[in-house]
């Protein structure tokens, strides 16, 4: 098949650095066993090596990792896990994914909640701050969402202050790093970051099939999943320990793997190099689009930071169209809502969506030159 | 390292086919996308062949397939999404896992259950239709659950009997395949068989990260994990189609090109062709079992059929000492209560457990030659 320029790194980057693919390989055919299910330490040896690495490339040795699926299985179980009664004062930023959304919209079916939108300028994309503060004083915040970056248009949210503020309040902080962990270099130390979720797959550059969230385990949500975790069997409960509470059935050993090489490889390569080579072909991305006049891109002022991701356009074009347009000319997208529906009625995108452009750390010369090749294609025959 | 000889294959199946490995390693380096997140549709055809590789696999083409990460959130999704109500009678099997038992410890605090056990005589391990028929006639059974094997002794339930019998009363009827998905030939394509979970590691020879229900979709659970599922995604609530509704998140499609290797590789090998052989092992293994006297293994009489799953407990020593020196001696089996107590009340042998082995398709002759050795070695020097 001939190579595509991926564009989607949003979705699942794409590819993965070499090594996690030849780790999973040689660790699963060698050690593809049960983890705490027999008496071959290695598996729980990575599982609790690769908590480690990640704890310390978020500066929290003290916290805690809990593995699950997926993103959104994190998140479900600390929102469905919380003690949510009604009047509760929830905020969330105007670019929340549905994995959130659609949590809150079936707790609404639960209890009266009372949700607020984050001030956000909508043509600036900057988190305004002191209208945050004043809606913090006005409604007091009892849980905050926040996605460190947006998955729709790439703004990085100011989490660290965001969080201060709510945390003055006693609110629960929840930020969802799906699209910056292991790119944006963070440190989770501090108390105001309750439960930090991450994916494996998107910018930490690991396998599907592993996810999670970092904790203090000073607040501990009931568990959503229930089941055997291979020791304290006898117990009718989920035992009350963390991450073991949350981590009922089998762990996912070959996912582990690419998780830990992954991780590694990050170490190896700095978390600040690979953003800088994402910032790179970002700034390569947008010179493209921006030869295009029918293209409109959605992209933060110079004052708020953003991951490789740009919403876009086309004047007379729908976004579907745009996106099986490029496929044909071996250029993957992806398009229309993002699972994100309320981030593009914030910025006015909304029923119709965007085509999204997102880059990695992998993107090479011959990607953006098939690109713009493609654009031209479209517009020569339009 | 020197190989080991693997007897925890009721844990997961290990080795996998060569397939496995192979498919897993190719696909994922060529295709690893987002399926339904993106133009290419290479991850969404693989995922529909998968459903459809099952349904053939099951002889129940007009069924649905769900996945989900592992058998135990599909437990969950299933018991917690039924609509129970208080009075209800569920049966379990006296050989359920906590991926069951804790779930129903939940729902009980939620609900007034009445939970019965269904009748097993506990010397022959052999399901008594007859009481079973008397206990659905005294108190009509809303939810039956049965392990089709028992992860402990192996022994196979008659589920056709047992759920027509139900089935009369209108009972819903959830059956744990996670070990005889793939090597008991079943025919599903009964309405008698509401929900039937199925675990892509175990005895499907997949991988970790892949698991699942069939079902027809007559009943409809809620959902217990909201999010995205890549359209339809304007709307705030979990879309009612099946799968869809289950499968919020990004598919694990490294896990579902496992699924898809090992389905092809049953087809070309066999069902039966593969239970065979694993009986013939069972056979080896037994055989090696009874020439040491101080080992009492549990093994269902001859009218009950197993997988195999043998549990034992060594005179005069711990269920856990003997994993350890067998460990040492390059044997790997699992030991305890292998998450499933109920089923260790039930035998006799809770709460210290037994020594459990577990054979597949992959064990060889020098495996049984290295256990000998060392069940040798542990009564030579004790």
């Amino acid at each position: 098949m001939e190579k595509i320029a991926y564009f989607n790194n949003a979705a699942t980057t794409f590819p993965k650095p070499e090594e996690v693919y030849s780790f999973v390989d040689k660790y699963y055919r060698e050690f593809g066993f049960n983890s705490g299910r027999g008496q071959i330490d290695s598996p729980s040896k990575l599982t609790k090596d690769t908590r480690n690495l990640l704890l310390e490339l978020f500066h929290c040795p003290a916290k805690k990792v809990v593995f699950t699926p997926s993103a959104t299985e994190a998140i479900n179980i600390i929102l469905q896990g919380l003690p949510i009664t009604d009047n509760f004062n929830i905020y969330i930023s105007p670019f929340e994914h549905n994995a959130v959304t659609r949590v809150l919209n079936f707790l609404q079916g639960l209890y009266k909640l009372n949700i607020f939108t984050l001030a956000v300028n909508n043509k600036s994309l900057t988190y305004d701050l002191e209208k945050i503060k004043y809606q913090f004083s006005e409604n007091k915040p009892n849980i905050v969402v926040v996605s460190h970056a947006s998955n729709v248009c790439g703004a990085i949210a100011p989490i660290k202050e965001v969080c201060t503020m709510s945390y003055q309040y006693g609110a629960i902080n929840i930020i969802d790093m799906c699209q910056t962990a292991g790119l944006i270099d963070t440190d989770l130390s501090s108390d105001i970051y309750d439960f930090v979720v991450f994916s494996g797959h998107k910018s930490l550059y690991a396998t599907f099939g592993i996810a999670g969230f970092i904790c203090s385990g000073d607040i501990i949500p009931r568990p959503l999943i229930y089941g055997g975790n291979g020791f304290d069997s006898a117990n009718p409960n989920m035992p009350e320990t963390i991450p073991e509470r949350f981590e009922a059935g089998s762990q996912n050993i070959m996912a582990i793997a690419g998780l830990y090489a992954a991780l590694k490889w990050i170490k190896k390569t700095g978390i600040n190099n690979i953003y800088a080579k994402e910032k790179e072909n970002l700034t390569k991305l947008i010179s493209v689009l921006k030869e295009f006049n029918n293209i409109r891109i959605i992209i933060p002022s110079c004052e708020t930071d953003t991951v490789g991701v740009v919403s876009s356009v086309f004047d007379g074009f729908s976004s579907d169209n745009i996106g099986q347009i490029l496929s044909n000319q071996g250029v993957e997208v992806r398009t229309g809502l993002h699972c994100a529906p309320i981030a593009h009625k914030f910025l006015g995108t909304f029923p119709s969506g965007t085509v999204r452009f997102s880059v990695g750390y992998f993107n090479t010369d011959d990607d953006f030159i098939k690109l713009k090749h493609a654009l031209n294609y479209i517009y020569e025959n339009s």
